[in-house]
C-alpha cells in the first residue's frame, strides 16, 4: 500500500484480520475511574495473540500478500513484539519468516520468536549489522520486508484497536495511545479522524524519551537519542510514514515519569489483574501526575502490551 | 433463601446482580490448546470486582436482604475475598459491613477490606474467637450474617458464572472450577444440571488438601485437617449446604501437585497475561498432569480468583 491510509483501507485491514485475531475485551476498574474523576476504559491488547497490538499489523501484511510473493516469505529485523508476531502470522499462513535479531537479544525474546516458528538471523548488534544482514536476506531469499511500524500496511490495521474500542464504547471524548515508532498512535489517530465527529488522539511518552514530543513541537522527526526510560518498547523515533499523520490528527503529546509510570502500572496488575507491559501504563501515568486534565470525561486507553519478564518486575528492583 | 437453589432463583440472582457486577471476559489460547489438544475456554473471574467470583455471591446476598434488615448491615468472618467482596456490595448498597478477622491476618487483606468501607474487628485467631466475635456483633447491630459459602443465596448467585459461560460457549463438554468451601463448586454444577443436557461439572484439588475428594470417595464431610498447599483459597472443608449439591451434580475430581499448580499459574499469566491466584490454577494443573483426559473436548474453566501478592510470586520463592 502506498498511500495514507483511507477509511476504506482501514476497514479492509479490520475484515482481513478479523478471524485471525482475538478480539480483545474492554474492561474498567470503578477504583481507577473514581481516583482519575472519569470514565476509563481500557482496551487490552495485552490480551492479543503474541501479547500485544503489533499481530493485528503482522496478520495485515502477512495476509495481503498476493499467492506468488507470500510463498517466499517475510522478514524484518526487530527484537520486541513485531518479531513475534510476523512469525505467528506467517506461520498462520503457513510462509517463512526471517528474523533478524542482534546476537545480544534477550533470550526470552529469541524464544519468542522460536516457539511462533520465525527463522532466526543473528547479526552484531549495531544498526549498519542490521540492515545489511536483512538486505542480505530479502536478496537471497525473495522474501518481503515488513517494517514494524513505517509501513501503511501495518498502520491501517494498527487503527483497527481504536475502530473496535470505539465500537464498544462510542461516546468516547478521547483516546490515548502510547507511542513508540507511532503505528499505534498513527493509526488511532486516523480512525478517530475517520470514523468520529469529535474524538481527540493524545499520547503519553516518557519524559526520558520524548523525541515524539520534540517531533511535534519543531515539525520535524527528532531521533531517538540515548533514551532513558523503563518502557523498552517505546525507544524507537518516529516514521517517516507515521509522523505527518500524528501532526496532523494527533491533539498533544505528554510527558510521564517513571515513578508514575511504574505507579500506574503497578496499580493496573493490582486493580485489574492484568499483565501490561511498562510502556502501556504511560497513559495512565499522564492522568495520575495531572498533565492531562480528565475530568468528568471518557477516555479510552489502548493498552499495547503484556510481554513482561516476570522474574523482574519494576517495583521489585 | 431456605432451599436448594431451583432453576429460577439462579434466574432471578442473574438479574439482580447483573448491573453490579462485570461480565468477565471468555478467553482463550492458542498455545494451551495445542498443548493440551482441546479447546479451552477461561470464564475471567479474575477481572471480577474485587478480583473474585465472591462479589457475585456477595452482591446477590446484600440486594436481596429486605429494606428494613439491610439497614442494620450485614456480617461475617472471613479474611479473604468474601470480606473484601461483601464490603463493597454493602458500600454500593449503602449499608454497614461487619468484619471480623484475626489480628494475625496479612496487612494487605486487611487494607483490601478497609478500600472496601468494611468495618473490622479484630478478634483472636482461632475459630472459637471468630465465632463468639461474629456472635455479639450481630447481637450488638442486627446485621445478618452472611456466610461465604453455606448459604442458599449465595450458591445461586456463583452458579451465574457458569451461566454467562454457557451463554458465550453453548457447547461446551465440561466445566472445571476449583474447590474450597464449594460455593462455586456447586452453583456450578446446578447449572449445569438445570440449563445443558450433558455438561459435566469437575473439580480439581490439591493433593496435599484433597478434602472434597475424600468427602465424595466417603459420601459424608472430610474435615481440611492441616491442608499442605500454596493455594490458601481453598483451605476451607465442604459446607453442609454445598456438599449434597455436590455430591449429587459433580461427576469427579481429581488431585493435583503443587509443582503442576505453579506450572499453570505461570503459564496462564505469561500466555495470556492475567493475572490469576494458585487456587484459580487447579483447573489447568489437573489437564496438564493428565488425569483428565481432554482430548478433542471442548473445557471451560472458571478463574476464580485474582487477588495475589506481587511481592510474593510462587516462581520466585
Amino acid at each position: 500500500m502506498n498511500h495514507e491510509p483511507t477509511k476504506n483501507d482501514i476497514l479492509t485491514a479490520a475484515a482481513r484480520i478479523k478471524s485471525h485475531i482475538h478480539r480483545t475485551p474492554v474492561l474498567t476498574s470503578r477504583l481507577i475511574n473514581e481516583m482519575i474523576g472519569a470514565g476509563i476504559y481500557f482496551k487490552c491488547e495485552n490480551l492479543q495473540k503474541v501479547g500485544a497490538f503489533k499481530f493485528r499489523g503482522a496478520c495485515n501484511a502477512v495476509f495481503s500478500l498476493p499467492e506468488k510473493l507470500a510463498g517466499k516469505g517475510v522478514a524484518t529485523h526487530s527484537s520486541g513484539n513485531h518479531a513475534a508476531a510476523l512469525s505467528l502470522a506467517a506461520q498462520m499462513r503457513g510462509i517463512p519468516a526471517h528474523i533478524v535479531m542482534p546476537r545480544t537479544a534477550p533470550k526470552i525474546k529469541v524464544k519468542a520468536v522460536e516457539s511462533y516458528g520465525g527463522k532466526i538471523t543473528f547479526c552484531e548488534p549495531n544498526q549498519a549489522a542490521r540492515e545489511s544482514t536483512l538486505e542480505r536476506i530479502v536478496k537471497e531469499t525473495g522474501a518481503t520486508f515488513i517494517h514494524p511500524y513505517n509501513n501503511y500496511t501495518i498502520i491501517a490495521a494498527q487503527a483497527t484497536a481504536a475502530l473496535e474500542l470505539l465500537e464498544d464504547v462510542p461516546d468516547l471524548d478521547i483516546v490515548i495511545t502510547p507511542v513508540g515508532g507511532g503505528g499505534l498512535l498513527s493509526g488511532t489517530a486516523l480512525t478517530a479522524h475517520y470514523f468520529t465527529k469529535s474524538v481527540q488522539v493524545v499520547a503519553p511518552e516518557q519524559a526520558g524519551a520524548d523525541d515524539a514530543y520534540r517531533s511535534l513541537q519543531t515539525g520535524t522527526i527528532q531521533p531517538s537519542v540515548n533514551p532513558k526510560t523503563i518502557c523498552d518498547g517505546l525507544l524507537t523515533s518516529l516514521g517517516s510514514l507515521t509522523f505527518p499523520i500524528i501532526r496532523k490528527y494527533v491533539t498533544a503529546i505528554y510527558t510521564a515519569e517513571d515513578p508514575h509510570i511504574i505507579r500506574a502500572m503497578r496499580m493496573i496488575w493490582e486493580r485489574m489483574k492484568i499483565i501490561i507491559e511498562t510502556s502501556s501504563s504511560v497513559p495512565l501515568a499522564v492522568l495520575l501526575n495531572g498533565k492531562l486534565s480528565a475530568q468528568g470525561r471518557k477516555i479510552g486507553i489502548i493498552l499495547s502490551g503484556g510481554n513482561v519478564d516476570l522474574e523482574k518486575l519494576p517495583w521489585n528492583q
